[in-house]
């Protein structure tokens, strides 16, 4: 069964990820549509040595698309992909459009696959700090339960877009070459520099990006009385994200089990010898579709408590990896 | 009442911190020596408008001294410091030697000044990480007990030394000029990368640094039970260490209260308007005595919780500055 696709923000980072990892799967791919704003319109991407042009995106344009990705901003998507769905297609959303609407599905194929079948059109693929998350700890939750969760986030700027991986990378160069450094994109300097600060800041004293760990991690778990706390800060790192995780379980499991149950878990690579310097980290992460755990060790907090370290692709595992494995979900479930 | 004052280490970067703080805070020295190894011997500091030639360290060197800075390893602090104390000088040291040696006071001013006093001949300084730590918590932990506490670092290069500081430049240097990127200090890149390993590995799947965070908070508390735990990460940032700390107090506080007591607590500036971008970061710490402490929030998880973001220069408040604050409160207290 080979699928029409279309890619809608073809020229960002997360969308050119997209179309590398649709032909490097080797996704049935009958047809591909590339789509972007005005400004990328008209450039060329290779896929399977093919050139393929970017059009101005256009519902007329996504008329007879199967599976349409949605790699855009959120404003996009609330208002272009409820039409695309209903010319047929099963529109695939990265943005923070849908995730916490009771109809759309929140999946993450590792955890809650069959939620994808009860989709209506449209399957959001959550915020990137919580796929990571949610990989490493469901294998966790099913043999031990959660009791609660603690996260601080190590986040890459790529998780910004282009525009800020363009930032950090004029802000070293203008510190190699001895200039003043500038900045556009955060309200301070990234390079050399953490900002606890991701997206806007709510009324209770949280930022989106923390609440989205938060309720994000509850609505794919299907427990909305988890209690999880999230601290997100954005570092000077490119591509991957890290999240220094404790973990308190219903029942005690051991660091050996805890490592046991993640090398099984699908999706999760255990990266765990640290006498030989092997834990995970973002730059080894990066170009890679897995989820990396270490440094699993018992708590010294809490009862029944675990700590680990997992990183992961934030462009890939993070939000292109996990939409198109939505999509083979669905191929294979016959769409 | 003038003081005869030698700084061993005087070369290095806690070291040379030490002797700019004894000139900015008007520290009451009467004479001055400066002691290194071999290598760094000969090269001359400027202190108060005179140039001081930097000795080779030796005993005979620190005869006569009254306060003596170690800010040298472990190892040299362990065998050196006990013999300049026998030889009447009051040793601060800033190395793990004696941190958790019973007949040692670990201290900060701010928090146990009373234990300088029942110093031997030494007295420990605790390691960064722990110093900015328990400044944050100690006017919370007075006003509603510690309960649990979860802490995630973020930690400068320059904690390392000169060396890592030099290693993360050369990095960025060479990654803007298009060359492979080379390392000497860090088993791994540091640039662009997260290392969830500072200091070695212990038994118990721990580093070192998260156990010294441990063990140097109950004993600065006075409360060996405190429920404690820490993961410890080295940031590609020169100076100024971060913290997500979690506490769980044992009566409830609200944020409004704990800002207010933040704020009212020696060493302690409150950086929190999130509105308006203002947090602590490392970048702007870099340079100051103070802790800087934001996004202070009931947390989510947690009963009687508080999440908050502590920021420190790691040189400074980390090492140089309370090492300076203890000799400080000697003087006045007569020595």
């Amino acid at each position: 069964m080979a699928v029409r696709v279309a890619v809608v923000g073809a020229a960002g980072a997360v969308g050119t990820q997209v179309i590398r990892l649709l032909e490097d799967r080797g996704f049935p791919v009958a047809e591909l549509r590339l789509m972007a704003t005005k400004r990328s319109a008209g450039s060329k991407v290779t896929f399977k040595g093919e050139e393929i042009e970017i059009e101005e995106a256009s519902l007329e344009g996504l008329a007879g698309s199967q599976v349409v990705f949605f790699a855009v901003g959120t404003e996009v998507s609330r208002e272009l992909a409820p039409l695309v769905a209903r010319q047929g297609a099963v529109v695939i959303d990265k943005s923070n459009a849908f995730r916490m609407d009771p109809e759309v599905p929140l999946a993450v194929p590792e955890v809650n696959p069959e939620d994808i079948k009860r989709h209506k059109g449209i399957i959001a693929s959550p915020n990137c700090s919580t796929i990571q998350l949610v990989v490493a700890l469901n294998p966790i939750r099913q043999a031990a339960g959660l009791e609660r969760v603690i996260v601080s986030t190590y986040q890459a700027v790529s998780g910004t877009g282009i525009d800020a991986i363009r930032e950090l990378d004029m802000q070293v160069r203008q510190y190699s070459g001895g200039q003043q450094l500038t900045r556009e994109v955060y309200p301070h300097q990234i390079a050399f520099n953490c900002l606890p600060h991701i997206d806007s800041f709510d009324a209770n004293g949280y930022t989106l990006e923390e609440m989205k760990l938060v309720r994000e991690s509850r609505r794919i778990f299907g427990d909305e009385n988890l209690a999880i706390t999230a601290t997100a800060v954005r570092v000077p790192v490119f591509t991957g994200h890290s999240e220094a995780v404790v973990v308190q379980t219903k029942k005690k499991l051991t660091a050996q089990e805890a490592r046991r149950l993640l090398a099984g878990a699908p999706g999760v690579v255990v990266q765990d010898e640290p006498e030989h310097n092997v834990y995970p980290l973002p730059l080894n992460a990066a170009g890679r579709d897995e989820v990396f755990v270490g440094r699993v060790r018992e708590d010294l907090a809490l009862e029944n408590g675990l700590s680990m370290w997992v990183v992961a692709d934030n462009l890939r595992k993070g939000a292109a990896t996990n939409a198109v494995q939505i999509a083979e979900f669905l191929v294979k479930e016959g769409l």
